[in-house]
Order: structure tokens, then C-alpha cells, then sequence
């Protein structure tokens, strides 16, 4: 297939229809209307704003989500915007199908209406970025600036978002640090297209700036402030924010995920193909064989999920899984790769190690001989040896793994999520096992098909 | 028993008897009759010196062999005193029952008499330190100043030598590092007797630097470099010889032995016993017994034992049995400890080793992503993934240990001493075995009985 025949192919299934779009400014009109009339009543100074990939209109077909914010006046102190302003949403969202509370940097109201999951958040009515005071102010100024420079790629957005997502690098949730919608909206702007984006992905890791606001012109400290700052983070990619010359739009992209961009990119460019953009899903295969091909084996730690979003839970699981790679190593097991998740109500560890049982002695080193803490050494240790002048002593240890993690989760030696510690600690320990739920997950995981490039 | 019970119980044991005494003055009157006669009928204007224990009369009960120096004029070119060192050594040796030629700094015979060895070596005629020009020139002046200032003490450095030799911290060659003779003689004159010397174990380590001769009052600017030298070597003790300011007598003492010397020195003034001196011997045990008690394996590399003397072997052994150690920890291997030694004919590498099989797959490390070579790296391997900028793969490799030795070794990846890699390169690996003869050496090994303190 050639690159154009792709294009067109995928444009075909992610292009919303005529009917989709439709319906989407339909509700959004209806949204609108309830939002206003919601207001009034209420008497409060408030401004409804569409911001988000409908509002863009760079939504993919079937990926409708709406994001209405309830604009408060800058003077509004910040408590009285965060009751007041879900309060109103609440009210607003009995109007709608139903309705949840859900919590980022404030609270806000979830709702679903015809099907279509509306988030009502309240924000302040910032004009320029010298106005924000909370994360989510800047959302109305990126609408805008995108609305304003767009100028009819919107397809473009749309197809890069989806070989984003069939590569497995969209998404700028702190669990997957990928590219974010804004973020392939300015390069689409920035390079002009789809195909201009993918061309440029060796480039633009080199040139490392991008500036598409001419910050570095109208505000050169402000602007180099935040380019010394991100290079010390060592961010693969310096995206000025067109509307907030303090804030790199890819600040949380990490290496990995551009890093498959960038193969991906060039692999698209040289052999194009439909599977870029809808992967076909992995077939799995028996992980037991896995196991056996490489020699390795795998503890699962299988304990309730607790009740967190994934956006706090993730971190936190991923947190736990590298200390527990951590004090295995320290313990004398390998720890090849970890992999976490939740399914159905529980949450998992799965760590490959080199082996399921260690020798019974470890080598304790112990202080320099000739001190008050030598001769304690000495005296206390059975079989007690110097290597220059340090003395070294044999320990008896617990050989299997199992026992070696529950000793190291009671005297509280793996660093864990702090809300994870309960629920760690009641785990069950699975060797080589995993319940049915989970068999391609682990297989997925252990053949590095999961995390791999290839 | 008391200290003075111990004591002089040990030395019955000891102290040659008047019939060993009268031998060894009489063997000696003949030797130097022999040689006088030889160097007179030969025209050389050589003299001959008696050194060593027997002419410091500082020698154990049984253990009286002869060092008979032969020094020449200092005028004699070096190549002329080796050529007719080593001639008149052997004219005078034909007069004895056998002789061999041994190799040191230069050759020297050493010949048999009567059941004793008798080395006949050449050196210079020299009068103080200044003179040295080799190795063993110091000899002559050592024994002069031991007989000068011993002062009857003669007993407490057999005391002290025959302590050293049962606690095993007794020889200065270079694969043992313990107390030398001269040292112990210098010690004992220092602290007046052997229970001074043990009094003083944890003293004389915090003095650090021992001064018999006063050089840092009579060459203060040499003896301070010989101070500066030695303190950066950080040896544990610095004995200025009382012969020449620029020798520290303790330079090839370790801390491992000084070590042993400390902890036995305070049991034995807390709970004196004839068995410092004359510990029994190991028992021995089962050494399969032991590998499954602390849960380790063992790995013998057997191989031809080259023809070279202790000095020069052994630390090649040990050089070998590090880079063994290095190279299978580097292979994922853990290495607990090493043991060498020969017997028969045969040398031998004992590694305990944490198991005799890794996992099939190793993770290696590749260059990061964006450069020629990561393309190559990504090109090139099957399973890829990124951590960061870098890239990583999956490697099948050996499992078993042999293999991996073997694959070692073929490709060049163990540092061995130098002489040896031959040898090595054929020799046998045996897995948690080694043949009778060695089954008391593998036991007192691995039960730590060999090197350990206690």
C-alpha cells in the first residue's frame, strides 16, 4: 500500500461522520443552552467553555467526550470557586442522565448524557497565562490558540493522535507519559502535517526547542528560564507552550515513548501500513513456556486494589514494584523486569527473577577489625574471616523467595506506595502462576511484548 | 594453666637441647672450615658469614637449617660475583652430600649436609646500608645487629615465632604476607619479651611506625620518606629497619595476618593454652556435606602445575583465581570465595559459587536510540526495548557454568597470571567433586576453617 492509499484509508475510519458530527454539535448546543440557563438561575457570574478535542474539533470518530468549563471571574477566591463551582456543576448534571464526583487538583462533576461522558469543571476566566492560578485555567487559552491556528489540519491532528495511539505512545497520564493531545496539535501546526510530523521526528529530537509562540522573542527570560530548566530534567523534546511561556508542553513525555515515535516513524515513512495506526492485537501465547525458554521465573503479588484512580494508583504500584526490584537485588535474586496493573478488583506486581531459591549463607561484612565494633563482630559471628581489614562473617539466610519477601515486608524494608502498604502486605505470593485473568498479561509482559519496540 | 605454665611448657618443646645445640656448632665450625679452605685454595678474597636463625641463635628445636653467605669485595662487578658466587658455592657443595642450584634475586646452591639444608649464597661484603646493592646484602648486617641487641632474649623470640607459626600468621613470602624471623627478633627487642610483643598488639598498631634504629633522629629526611611511602601503602605496621632507613621490615606484612595476630594475641593473654602454638590438626569433615548445608556450589579448574617455585606460583594462582572471580561475577555468577594450592604435580582453582546454572537470557545493554549504532542494535535484536534513551536486549546465552568457563576462556575474558594461561586453558572443571586427595583442602575451605579467624 502506498502512504496515500494508508492515509486515506485511516482518514475513512477516524474521520467523524456527517452524522457524528451531527450529533455532537447538537449536544453541544443542548450542553451549552443547560449550562446557561443553569447559570442564570443561579445567578452566578459564570462563562460555559468547550475546551478540549470537540471543541477543536479533533476528535476521533467514536471519541466524543465532552469537556464543558465553567469559567469563574478572576476576583473569585479560590475556596468560594471550588464549593460553588461544583455545586453548580451538580445541578447542572441532575439535568443530564446521571452523574459522579471525581477529583484531580480540585473536585469536579462527571456526568453522562446520551451516552456521552460530560466533565463540568470549574476554572477560572483567564485571558492570558499571567492570569492562571490552577492546572486546568490554561485548557480554555489552548482551545483558542488551536481554533486560531489550525487552519482546516484538523484531519492531520486526527491521524497523527491515531499512529500515536496504534504505537503505544499517546496519552500524558503520569502512568504512560506520552504525547498529548495539545502536544500533537502544535506539531501538526509546527510541521504542517501528518507526514511533515513523522518526517521531522530524527530533527526535532536534535533541534530540541520548539517555540511555536516566539516566546524567545517576546518574553527571552521567562522562556529561558523554562528551556534550562527542562534541559536539566533532560526532556527529550522543549515544547514552549504558545499560551504560557513557563510550561514545556511535552514535560511529560518520557524517553521511551518518544523513543517508539521515533522508530515507528521511520518505519511508517520507509513500509507504510494500516498496522501502524490499528495494531492487530497481540495473539498472547503460554507464558509457562515462556518462562522455560528463558531460564527465568516470575513472583506475582496479587492483593485488592485499593479505591484510587489510575492516576494515583499507577504511580504508586509502579513505585512498589521498583522497591521490591531494589531489596531482591540487595537480597541476591536478579530481578529482570517488573510489570504492574490492576483487573477486576485486584491489583499486581509480576517481577521476572533469575531464581526462586538463593543459597542458605550470605557473606555480612562486617566493621575494620581492630575497633570496640571489631570485637563485637567477632564475638557474636560464628565463622568470622578478614579481608584487609575488614572482618566478613557467614549469615543463614532464608533460601526461598517467598519467605525472603514476607521477612522484608515485616521489617518494612521495601520502599512502597505509601497508600499500598495494607494492601501489599496481605498479598498472595504466586510462583510461577498466575490465576486465568491474567496468563496473557503475563505473557505479554515476560515475552516483551508488551513493553518492546518490536 | 597459667601463662608461665604455657609458656614453659612450650618451651621444652622449642628450645634445641644441648645435643642439637652441640651438632649445630659443630656442623657450623665444619662448614666454615670447608668454606675457608675452598675460598683459600680458589684465590678469591671472599668471606664467609653465617646468617640467619642458626647464627642469630634464634632457631626451633628440629628446624636448623644453614645460610652461609659468601661475600665478596664490594669493587666485584655483579656479573663476576654471580658467575663465581654461584662456582665457588658449588665447589664447596661437591664437598657436602648433594647440592642443587635454586633461583632467587641471582642463583645459589643449596646443598644438603648431614640431614640439613645448607644454602651457599653469594652477596657483597657490606658494611652498612649504603653498600646494598642486593637483595640479600642485608642479611649480614641484620644478624650482626640481632646479635648485638638480643641480649639473652633469644628464647622469647622462639616464644614469639613459634606462637605466629601455630596461629598460622608465621613466613614473609610474598603468597603468605605474615611476620618475618627479623621481624619478630625486632619486635621481641623492642617490647623486651614475647608477652610484651602480644601486650603490645593493639598498641604498636595505633604507634603505627616502630624506629629501633633511631633513624628519624640520624637521616630524619630518608626515614620520613620511607614513613610517607609505607603510610601510603597503608601497611599496618611501619618497622624502620634498624640497618637501612629506607626498608620497612613489615612492607609484605597484610592485614589479614596482622589481623590473626590481634584477636589470637588478646585470647591467648585472656586464656593462655599450648594450643596457640601447637593447635591440633583440622579434623576435616565432609566437604559435600558442607556445599549442602550453606546451599553453594563448587567449581574445580585441575590442571598441570607448571614448574615454578612457591613465590612465583602461588600468587599466580591467585591472580588467576580473581580474574575467575571477576569474570563469572560479570556472567551473573556469584562467587563466594577462592581457593589455590597444588599437591602432586597438580595445581588447583577452587570457586564456591552461588549455583552451577544462570537463566538462558541475559539483558544487555545497547547505545541510546537516536545515534547510527542504535539503529544498528535495534536493526540487529530480536526483543528491544528502551529504558531512558538506551536501549536494551534480550541475549540468549550458556547456562551452565562450565560452558560459560569455557566460553571465558576460549575468548580470552579472564585475566590469569601470565605463565599460566596455558596450563589453565587445559585444565579440568569439576562440578561440587574434586578427587580424594583434595577432599580435606575442599572441606577446611568452604567450612571457612582455612581463612577463617576462628
Amino acid at each position: 500500500m502506498t502512504i496515500e492509499a494508508v492515509i486515506s484509508e485511516v482518514l475513512q475510519r477516524i474521520r467523524p461522520s456527517e452524522e457524528e458530527r451531527a450529533f455532537v454539535v447538537e449536544l453541544m448546543e443542548e450542553l451549552k443552552g443547560l449550562a446557561e440557563e443553569t447559570i442564570e438561575s443561579s445567578g452566578l457570574d459564570v462563562k460555559p467553555h468547550f475546551v478540549g478535542s470537540l471543541a477543536k474539533d479533533t476528535y476521533l470518530a467514536g471519541d466524543h467526550d465532552v469537556d464543558l468549563f465553567l469559567a469563574f471571574p478572576l476576583e473569585t477566591p479560590l475556596e468560594e470557586l471550588r464549593k460553588k463551582g461544583l455545586e453548580l456543576g451538580k445541578v447542572i448534571a441532575k439535568k443530564l442522565d446521571s452523574y459522579e464526583i471525581a477529583y484531580a487538583e480540585h473536585p469536579y462533576v462527571r456526568a453522562k448524557y446520551r451516552g456521552v461522558s460530560v466533565d463540568l469543571v470549574p476554572c477560572y476566566d483567564v485571558k492570558d497565562w499571567k492570569d492562571v492560578r490552577t492546572a486546568v485555567d490554561r485548557s480554555i487559552l489552548h482551545t483558542r490558540w488551536v481554533i486560531e491556528n489550525i487552519k482546516g489540519r484538523n484531519d492531520e491532528v486526527r491521524l497523527l493522535k491515531r499512529f500515536l495511539k496504534g504505537i503505544k505512545a499517546y496519552g500524558s497520564e503520569i502512568y504512560i507519559r506520552g504525547f498529548s493531545g495539545y502536544l500533537a496539535e502544535i506539531l501538526v501546526i509546527k510541521y504542517g502535517s501528518f507526514l511533515g510530523v513523522l518526517k521531522n521526528a530524527d530533527f526535532m529530537l536534535r533541534q530540541k526547542i520548539i517555540d511555536p509562540g516566539n516566546w524567545l522573542k517576546r518574553e527571552y527570560e521567562l522562556a529561558m528560564k523554562t528551556v534550562k530548566r527542562e534541559t536539566g530534567e533532560d526532556r527529550p523534546l522543549i515544547v514552549i507552550d504558545p499560551v504560557d511561556p513557563r510550561r514545556n508542553v511535552a514535560a511529560n513525555l518520557s524517553w521511551e515513548k518518544y523513543g517508539r515515535f521515533y522508530f515507528k516513524a521511520h518505519q511508517f515513512l520507509e513500509g507504510p501500513s494500516l498496522s501502524f495506526f490499528f495494531p492487530e492485537e497481540k495473539a498472547g501465547g503460554n507464558y509457562l513456556e515462556e518462562l522455560r525458554r528463558k531460564g527465568t521465573h516470575m513472583v506475582t503479588l496479587l492483593f485488592e486494589k485499593p479505591n484510587l484512580v489510575d492516576d494515583v494508583l499507577m504511580p504508586q504500584l509502579e513505585r512498589s514494584a521498583r522497591g521490591f526490584e531494589r531489596a531482591l537485588q540487595r537480597e541476591g535474586f536478579r530481578v529482570l523486569d517488573w510489570n504492574v496493573g490492576h483487573f477486576r478488583g485486584k491489583a499486581f506486581i509480576m517481577l521476572e527473577v533469575d531464581r526462586l531459591e538463593r543459597e542458605k549463607v550470605r557473606i555480612k561484612p562486617g566493621p575494620e577489625f581492630f575497633t570496640e565494633r571489631g570485637w563485637d563482630f567477632y564475638r557474636k559471628n560464628e565463622r568470622v574471616w578478614l579481608k584487609g581489614k575488614r572482618l566478613y562473617a557467614e549469615k543463614r539466610v532464608k533460601e526461598g523467595i517467598v519467605d525472603v519477601i514476607s521477612e522484608l515486608l515485616s521489617k518494612n524494608q521495601v520502599a512502597l506506595g505509601k497508600t499500598l502498604r495494607e494492601h501489599i502486605g496481605g498479598a498472595d505470593v504466586l510462583l510461577d502462576y498466575v490465576p486465568e485473568e491474567l496468563e496473557k498479561e503475563a505473557y505479554l509482559f515476560l515475552s516483551r511484548e508488551k513493553g518492546g519496540l518490536k
